[in-house]
């Protein structure tokens, strides 16, 4: 059992592990088709609170279900997601299925295939029920800024959900799935698994195919899994990644690095004493690590993400500038600013610190941090908080480092409350495994 | 025998080939310690004509033959360069001997240690006499731009050697040198090896190892070897590439492709023909290949270079512009204009373009192509030539595109009185060996 968090709980996955939902289909106490339904009643009904949403497949949902019944009942057994409702962040192909990248860019745009993980999904049983709400092609943290409006926090419907992968943390946090794909540049699956209080990874580079999921900035995307908890992230993780082996014990011994330096001070008092109760829950032995580079692993990563960005989107500013939201289209601008010199030295001294990133955590299993420094800022929210300059600093001051460092990171939500607070554990690079099975022992 | 091109028929190494100096000296015929001597004392009566050196290192040449004397004496052959005396382009690390990347930015220059090739060198008994004329800080294709001076052609000293490995070119024309030597980005080993009537390798990317060669643009530089045939560039790429295996056998039926297209159209009659004829002489089955992107390609590379360029020499455009040469300073401030976005995205296509570029050549065991479409300008001209709009335009257009490509190209010197013609020869990446092979049917 997930701890029920939301105000709504007959939300059909409210609380309901994916182990639960699959026990419950396999002894047909409930069916996909019933699932499906209870699913597509409750996005409906709970659209207009979140708007975590943009586009709802009753069609092909339906189908899928019925197809995923009669497997079922015909003993052809998919695996932990057959039958099972997910949802799928707006910049995700789906065969036939409007895909806009929050943007009035793609109003309309129908994929002519499925992404790869959308292909895995379905491949697995899954029922893709609809498409979530994105920060405008994923440029942005926050989820407030989108061709079909902000995304809420189903804790806070006044509270910004996080982003870019608002809708799919939203729609896991409000119990209407129990899995979501959403994409990760600079954070956008943690923060918002963060700031709703859901689990939420970002995988090792390479580690979940990107073909077929719009790109923010080749160099860092990565797409990952949103679910309640770590061990239904981690089922997700599997199949979006095609593993084969099961997740390894966690070892009994760990060793703990918190990240520490300047950078790491600037974090709202209640999120720190959550994470530090988070490590030792953890247990084993916790020592600082110094990370005196965060500022500089910040700035690379934003010269990055700049010039990859307009570099993706540079006919769109030629030639429609009119149709992105409008703080989308001054980002732009000023990302066009950024010159070729500084990019190609950024892109190189990333590559380098990644080559050498392993030794960051020599001598420790996982770094333990905030994932956010704050709870969720209010909806449009946009000026300093907690030392930064910026809500988007804040947002992305804890997270950017290990995206910078391509390390793999897992947003694990914290007992509380009030507005949930996430534990973010960093892992070492291809080590998504350790590290889920890690991370799992918060669950 | 080598032809004799030079009017200066007893400089030690005019008309010999590398094999006939190793027979002389394994033969007793001459000694290193005699060898060097010779080298030295033309080095310094050619020294006024050519530029062709930036320092001599008399002392550790002189010691290095003794050396070398000493061990094939005592029955230790290390080889085909052992004992021979070998040029290296002055943007090449030599350890304790001044390196001035032709700039006034590195006047003292003293590296540390030596770069792999230099390393190389030394361990198969090479003896380095000296450093030679770089365009400064290789960032030229005419040779004629440096802090100590402009380099010359040996076929007629009032013209450019070509660069930027002019005075490696020009060295090994004049015959001063067997081997030396060049870096190639966009064609810096292989214009003034055709410039000059000497032959020349662009090896595969990474074929030669670049550690301890000041960059220019590291997504495109190469290290290679230049000497006075095919089979002596041959011998000095096995040393420099560390390779095992001797040459394979040129197959003997080849099929030729002609590249063709607007791009190639414009190019000197007399070059034209002698290209048709080397074309005729390889044998074998000729096809015109159609490179219908040939300018994107030129295209990429400046974009590439520009910011990489610019990038490396950032701090010294901050804080010493005044000692850059005037025409590298205005080329690297045009260069600080190429925005991020731009460089980007040419260097994801550069590398798209790569991953597809061996499809080019399927069919064809060669592309054969002019290296140059002029032959060598006069010193310090600057204008357009055979419909090209600039000097350095018509220098770089049939070497960059394969530099682009990451395409492994020689250059070899084709028979004809009057300035001299190189015919190019590009083969596949990794396939150096094979193209050499091929290459050396010309000799």
């Amino acid at each position: 059992m997930l701890p029920r968090m939301m105000g709504y709980p007959n939300e059909p996955f409210a609380g309901r592990t994916l182990a639960e939902v699959g026990r419950d289909l396999r002894a047909g106490r409930t069916g996909p088709v019933e699932l499906v339904e209870a699913t597509l009643a409750a996005v409906e009904a709970a659209q207009p609170r979140y708007n975590a949403f943009v586009t709802v497949d009753a069609e092909g949902a339906r189908a899928a279900a019925v197809r995923a019944a009669g497997e079922l009942a015909g003993g052809t057994d998919r695996g932990p997601l057959h039958g099972v409702p997910v949802a799928v962040k707006d910049i995700v192909d789906t065969a036939g299925l409007r895909t806009t990248m929050g943007s009035r860019h793609f109003a309309g745009h129908l994929p002519a295939g499925d992404a790869t993980v959308v292909a895995r999904l379905r491949a697995a049983g899954a029922v893709i029920v609809g498409k979530t709400t994105t920060h405008e092609f994923a440029y942005g943290p926050m989820g407030d800024v989108a061709a079909n409006g902000p995304c809420a926090n189903p804790h806070d419907p006044a509270r910004m959900a996080g982003g870019s992968s608002a809708g799919s943390a939203a729609a896991v946090a409000a119990g209407l799935v129990p899995l979501a794909v959403g994409t990760d540049t600079g954070g956008s699956v943690r923060i918002p698994a963060a700031l709703c209080g859901v689990a939420g990874l970002r995988p090792s580079p390479d580690g979940i195919p990107g073909a077929g999921v719009f790109p923010l900035s080749w160099s860092l995307d990565t797409v990952g899994p949103i679910a309640g908890c770590v061990a239904d992230v981690a089922l997700g993780w599997r199949v979006l990644a095609g593993a084969r082996e099961d997740l390894p014990e966690a070892p009994s011994a760990i060793r703990i690095g918190v990240p520490t330096g300047a950078w790491f001070d600037r974090v709202e008092p209640r999120v720190a004493a959550a994470v530090e109760d988070a490590v030792r829950r953890l247990g084993g032995d916790a020592r600082e690590v110094a990370v005196p580079d965060a500022e500089e692993l910040y700035h690379l990563y934003r010269v990055v993400q700049s010039a990859e960005a307009v570099s993706i989107h540079r006919e769109r500013l030629d030639t429609a500038p009119e149709l992105f939201c409008p703080e989308t289209l001054d980002r732009l601008r000023l990302a066009e600013r950024v010159p070729a010199w500084e990019y190609a030295r950024s892109l190189r001294r990333m590559h380098a610190l990644r080559a050498a990133a392993v030794r960051r955590l020599a001598g420790v299993d996982v770094l333990v941090l905030p994932t956010v420094p704050v709870p969720a800022p209010p909806l449009g929210f946009r000026d300093g908080v907690a030392g930064w300059d910026t809500t988007r600093d804040a947002l992305l001051a804890f997270t950017v480092p290990w995206s910078t460092l391509g390390l793999p990171a897992v947003s694990v939500p914290l007992p509380g409350d009030g507005l949930p607070v996430g534990a973010q554990l960093v892992g070492l690079p291809g080590g998504d495994a350790e590290l889920l099975a890690l991370a799992a022992r918060l669950d």
